[in-house]
């Protein structure tokens, strides 16, 4: 079993990835509903609140932990991976692998949270994997309440894209990360202001081949049958059924609210 | 000594104005900076979380507490008042009386966060005091993190006023209340699109009346010296005292961070 976890309802875009690569695997999903946005707030606490996370998650009985928020990647992948019994995985990697893997001029733009900007983790993602690379960086703060809000193709995503993205789009990069997994939600604004000429990168695939391979070290991709799906938040589960079945294209059945403070 | 509590740093609004009117009163300040926003969740943890920041401020000695926060005064006033030793003041009912005395045609508007229009708070408490005023309300989600992002009078600022209030504007009303304390940032693109014939009303004058009768009961409004003046934050301090000076118009002293949860 593998647990999924993100401050709200954007990590769906990669748990949908992976339950679709993976039927047959059982996936337990947790949104901290009651404390998102992670994006504005501090290191130490976007660290207490994935430990929680995490905590809560390996009570289930996981065996892997996929923390689908780029801020609790950015400022507690590492330290969680040391504490952790299980592996971890995050969605900083994966996504700087493809960006390197994309581009052809060298130029990468990263757009994220404010605190995951801040926390440089792309950079040295990306620098780790190829350092003659020159990556540009911008927050994009009014994305996550626009995607939450549904707001995603209308004059005011459209605007909100102009001015964050203009100056990225200016600098010559050939391909952008969306280092939020709220952004793959806007895509069709964001890739307007880019130009066709810009690949756009996503981390949910990636991520999925970097579960691949963790799960064939452990011997566990189950290759038949059903997987269970469970879903668990902190606030009331009522606009997360309703967005959530939005973003997946289905309906969410099993899904409880539950308190995670002090795991 | 008064409490004032918000979810965030929209209080401070409220704030500016109590001590403008009391220099000599001692205030406490305290926003739920890890949590924010409330806005747009559950009534049940907006519940707890008001709890646990008035059971905070309790414990500092205040005498009378302030609800400086919307959301929370429509969904967890009424409990506090009852199971506090002290008296509390939330920001509906004084906005909700300053709309009845402003309109002239009995069509008031009320603008606020989905939680708080969802609650029927204000309805309620115009209806209370005046059963004929017909009373239409919207929610404006994007409004705190625009204010939150410093876009208070922007091209996207602009086209989602329009958005959200043009509706509002076409209903024939003459007096909007602004239901939220984060909305008074954006007075001047909300005044653009209701034009200068609707009345916008703000909490914080008000409910500084409202202060001022409680503690003429309390006997308690000092007259002379300067009052004290600190903030405490759930999450890290600094990003509150930038954001919190360009509110208030002046430097913010004594700050720390504290945990408010179990309180």
């Amino acid at each position: 079993m593998i647990g999924v976890f993100d401050s709200g309802i954007g990590g769906l875009t990669v748990f949908k990835e992976i339950a679709r690569r993976f039927p047959a695997l059982d996936i337990v999903y947790l949104g901290d509903t009651a404390r998102v946005p992670y994006g504005t707030k501090s290191p130490e606490t976007v660290l207490r609140y994935s430990r929680e996370a995490a905590h809560f998650l390996g009570r289930q009985g996981i065996e892997l932990l996929v923390v689908a928020c780029n801020t609790s990647s950015a400022l507690a992948l590492d330290t969680l991976q040391r504490e952790l019994p299980i592996p971890a995985v995050g969605v900083i990697r994966p996504g700087a692998r493809r960006a390197v893997a994309a581009t052809r001029n060298g130029r990468i733009g990263v757009i994220g949270t404010p605190a995951t900007v801040k926390s440089g983790a792309y950079v040295r993602a990306i620098h780790e994997i190829a350092p003659s690379m020159s990556v540009v960086s911008a927050t994009c703060p009014l994305f996550v309440p626009l995607a939450e809000e549904g707001w995603t193709d209308n004059s005011v995503a459209r605007e909100a894209s102009r001015i964050y993205l203009e100056p990225v789009a200016r600098d010559g990069i050939d391909t952008l990360v969306l280092g939020c997994t709220h952004y793959p939600i806007l895509r069709v604004v964001i890739g307007a202001v880019m130009g066709p000429a810009v690949t756009l990168v996503d981390s949910a695939e990636p991520v999925a081949d970097e579960i691949d391979q963790h799960l064939r070290t452990l011997g566990r991709i189950p290759d038949h049958g059903q997987g269970s799906r469970r879903f668990f938040v902190t606030d009331s589960w009522e606009r997360f059924r309703e967005v959530g079945a939005r973003f997946l294209g289905h309906s969410i059945e099993r899904l409880e609210q539950v308190s995670i403070v002090g795991e």
